[in-house]
């Protein structure tokens, strides 16, 4: 089996260290990852300025592929250039805090997964529930035992899995929940500071509002102690609205002034 | 009705420019917006570098805040910190190229107007099929009557129009299409190049795939001269498999080591 490996904390980050060694015992390891901290990255790409890719050795066992990029040109470069072939399987993380609820849209860690899933390689994105871990290899087991999960029973195209980790100690660990993604979203605060130059300038600080209490959400999951694993996918169309709108008559749209 | 204008070409875009002149016909407009090109920006938001707000005259006509951020950004600031209330309607372009199929995961211009939707606000991206658009006034009309169906029948919460108008006079227009997202992706190519002190660096280039035909398809539409108006939102859950994944029983994930 052949993994490639990404994050968005970085390639020196120890999250990824964890996971591309624990996913060493079931798989030849590629990693490429951004050179810099990606954090709420999105599915940004970039298209404006050149990619550089360079070799990054951490120890004689860490050995990768820094690009200063977003997680998703690791991917894309990582599988067109890097590799120059499909891995059966691409994992990211494992991230520094939680990717549950809204926080899917703006992670870089998910967005790696969503773009293998995009070309149609298998995925999966692990976080653990704090931005001060300690420990990494529970959450790193835990990607190792649903990589070999997925390999054996496969996912849909288009589909990847989202995992997080709640940020405790393995005996008080709950379980497992298959979960949808939460409603919880973040009251936003720019915090108003002024330079030495007496010019403002603006930090995004903010709350995540809780809505999502029950285990089958992946907020309610972490909280009550379950690992989450959210199956998640690229097809945003609200089907709801589209069946709507066809009522809507809008065809004077073009023709009034 | 107070609308926030946005996009991700940049605040001295001619794209912005246009939806800003028509929609003031009908309402109260606000235009922030990226100070640089954030194309392909996806839905980054940036929380390691500090906010810039600075004001922009384009002309007598034409004011607007220049934030050094990402669409998203702008979506975030300008509710929280510029306006300070919400507005009725958040217009997002004109962008400059079409966001249709999975470049609606990629496109800064859709992804300011998720935003607005993620904070309750009805939002619509508006784009012209072509990076060389001579006349936006057609596309800014349809944004204009758009907003006006969109204030009379409201959209759900977290509901967004992605609108795609085909690049051609507007004698062609067919109509106007209620779309799904298509299934369109990119065959990405990483040009290579040498730089004069003689390190490789790589530009990001590819061809679209193209898959989608139906005029029920965002890019089958634009392509047989639809303007193409799809509904989408942010819940990525993907149920099929999540309904599938319960019959994994997982639970030795956590055991197993």
């Amino acid at each position: 089996m052949n993994i490639l490996v990404s994050n968005d904390d970085g390639i020196d980050s120890p999250g990824i260290y964890s996971l591309a060694s624990a996913l060493k015992e079931i798989a030849e390891v590629t990693v490429v990852a951004p050179h810099q901290e990606q954090s709420a990255a999105g599915h940004a790409i970039t298209m404006q300025l050149p990619l550089r890719v360079t070799k990054y050795y951490r120890d004689k066992e860490f050995f990768g592929y820094a690009v200063n990029g977003t997680p998703a040109d690791c991917v894309k470069m990582g599988i067109r250039n890097i590799l120059g072939f499909y891995p059966d399987l691409v994992v990211s993380g494992i991230n520094n805090g939680s990717n549950t609820a809204i926080n899917i849209i703006y992670s870089g860690t998910v967005s790696a997964a969503r773009e293998a899933a995009i070309m149609d390689v298998p995925s999966i994105a692990v976080s653990v529930t704090s931005h001060n871990v300690k420990d990494f290899s529970f959450a790193a087991r835990i990607a190792k035992n649903l990589s070999l999960a997925v390999a054996e029973r496969g996912l849909m195209k288009g589909t990847l899995l989202n995992v997080n980790v709640p940020n405790i100690p393995e005996s008080e660990i709950a379980g497992i929940r298959i979960t949808k993604q939460g409603k919880s979203r973040w009251d936003d605060i720019y915090e108003k500071r002024t330079d030495p130059f007496g010019r403002d300038y603006y930090w995004l600080t903010g709350n995540l509002k809780q809505e999502d209490n029950e285990t089958d959400m992946d907020q309610g999951a972490v909280k009550n102690k379950f690992v989450s694993i959210t199956p998640i996918h690229f097809d945003l169309t609200d089907y709801e609205t589209y069946n709507l709108m066809k009522d809507w008559n809008l065809e004077h749209l073009v023709n009034e002034k």
